[in-house]
């Protein structure tokens, strides 16, 4: 770099000792959804250029620096796992689930701008900053004890405002319980109120990664009444970069880039300039795994999570999962546990997310520790 | 990564022909401002963890795997830089310069929900994104030849509709000519017709970056007036990843912390998840650089930009560029000469950015193509 002195060694003792703090605190990670058994070493070699996906994937840039053609491959990817209209689908890769939630939320309100958002108490807090943002009324809907959206609580609130499109936002997988939100009986509802305008957007962010692998499927998908689906990259895939994908119907994207095409752009992205390293890293991981490989990492999570749940049981320690979940719900242990295998808390309830990287000692080390309260550092 | 299968060799053949690809564009680099000289290879193994700075980076988070301290420290130097208040300054690291303005634009709508927004026509197009995104309404002011806003126009337009708060985006360095808005000049009108309620928002995505280390100073900072100032960090400093920074007063961002509190979150940043890495460049950039290399950088590029227009000169092309700026305008080369040096080109004129990366040889070989025609590829 120009002008640069080498870094000076109290600096590099400080980068050093990040580094160290890192290593050892991703080693004892389970509360926190997020996969750490990447290896992206051949991408390296690109960082060392200032890739940028300007603008729509799907409109050429003169800026011919970065990874449109994979980042095509990596939306089309999910669009048909998704099950996505053949011929209607669109999206792109985003900076992180939340960002993809902005995107749907969006779209919804261009469609419906008069729509009221719906959504339930369990749903993640970057939804409810991302509604402020958008300037969008919501009502917040009763969860069940599992932490799956009310449904009659939402019928009958939507029963009461009838006049008014109707936007939900469904949790496919919540962020304490994993709890799908039924996209199926939503739509039923809705049927069942004669609502004609409506929109659904599905925060999949972790669940919607794997969903489509499940048998029975969750009803979660396009076909099952969803118009947008947003995941994170960096929670079941793994990324060092927070990183997410976000499908939508290209017809409703289509109505918004009418809306602004008088400032010159079809480019309805949220942001400007868009990081072209992340989709290298989805397309990488993708083209390594296939179908298989990412069913495998869902069947090993269950498995996983079921083992963990029994195994607490054993000690007669009150833990549940939701169907098909790979999160594990149990009482707070004790803070030090709580600390070291860094587990969010809520309400008197811990969890364990059995991302694909947890393996059966890890959680046999951790049963231990919480059963004798003798922590290891 | 669990149950990955080897990258097939197809794969590998296309990996390899886009990086060749890359570096190939990356060399002929003249028309965007992006600096391609850095070099962040002792930051390469924290690429192998999952950093992420979830949230407001002065709020503590149980997610421990991140470079909060030294993301505080970017947006420290920066506010100082910028003469922000001093006890009255909050930021953090974004994912680009569009993301800043986003977020500038957001507080002011928060502290004026009433305000109607100026900006001028030479404003970069992410910015009516934003607005479209906020939903706030907005009025485009004439530009004067140099692409600087038209102080009268804007006088006159906030003249008839002096009933409401006023919100202006001032660019410092607008995307075609480098145009500075004069911040003092802005705070000067809205004294004259006695607007109370105001808010200045500076672009300084390119500009922004260096403008402090001028003489005279252009009036761009919270001194001068500003309330929030946005930069990119990939442009001057240079990123693999796009980057920026967004600073604000702590005051405003109070405000909008208040009213997203019932949502149980002091979090006002736009996303949930928090790229990790960026701030760590920026941080190693800025470490390394100091004052004085970012000083010299800016020199350096000024230098070449005074050299460039005299060369252009020299051969009778009537190139010129705006005062202390480092892009260098002059009318359209000849299509192929545009392709190979990427260069943008509006209503009949094209521009090179003097990023500090851009050497004499590196103008010489332009001028010597442009004046021949004869490209060497």
């Amino acid at each position: 770099m120009m002008n640069a002195n080498p870094l000076s060694a109290a600096d590099t003792a400080q980068l050093e000792q990040l580094l160290l703090q890192i290593k050892h605190n991703t080693r004892n990670f389970l509360g926190y959804p997020v996969s750490k058994d990447f290896d992206y070493t051949p991408l390296m070699p690109f960082l060392a250029y200032p890739l940028n996906n300007l603008g729509d994937p799907f409109v050429a840039s003169t800026y011919s620096v970065g990874s449109r053609e994979m980042e095509k491959y990596v939306v089309e990817f999910f669009a048909r796992l998704f099950r996505a209209p053949e011929d209607d689908w669109w999206g792109y890769v985003t900076n992180g689930g939340s960002e993809g939630n902005l995107y749907g939320l969006y779209l919804a309100r261009e469609l419906y701008p008069k729509g009221m958002v719906y959504y339930s108490e369990a749903t993640h807090y970057s939804v409810q900053k991302n509604l402020h943002l958008l300037d969008m009324p919501s009502i917040v809907i009763r969860t069940q004890p599992n932490g799956e959206i009310d449904y009659d609580d939402l019928q009958n609130t939507i029963r009461m405002n009838r006049h008014m499109p109707v936007i939900i936002l469904a949790n496919i997988g919540t962020t304490m319980t994993e709890a799908r939100d039924d996209v199926g009986r939503i739509k039923s509802i809705l049927k069942e109120l004669a609502i004609r305008h409506h929109y659904i957007h599905a925060d999949g962010a972790l669940s919607g990664s794997y969903s489509a692998f499940l048998d029975p499927r969750p009803a979660f998908d396009f076909q099952d009444g969803a118009d947008s689906i947003a995941i994170s990259g960096h929670k079941f895939i793994g990324s060092p970069i927070p990183c997410g994908v976000v499908v939508a119907k290209r017809s409703n994207r289509d109505r918004i880039a009418r809306s602004v095409a008088y400032i010159g752009s079809m480019d309805t992205t949220i942001t400007g300039s868009r990081n072209g390293h992340s989709p290298l890293f989805l397309w990488y991981a993708i083209r390594r795994l296939g179908l298989a490989g990412l069913k495998e990492r869902a069947v090993h999570s269950l498995e996983m999570a079921a083992y963990t749940t029994s195994r607490l049981k054993e000690h007669d320690i009150p833990a549940w999962r939701n169907r098909d979940a790979i999160t594990v719900v149990f009482p707070d242990p004790a803070p030090a546990i709580r600390r070291k295998w860094q587990l969010a808390s809520e309400g008197g309830w811990s969890h364990i997310i059995c991302m694909p990287n947890v393996h059966r000692q890890q959680i046999d080390q951790f049963i231990s520790e919480m059963t004798t309260a003798a922590v290891e550092v």
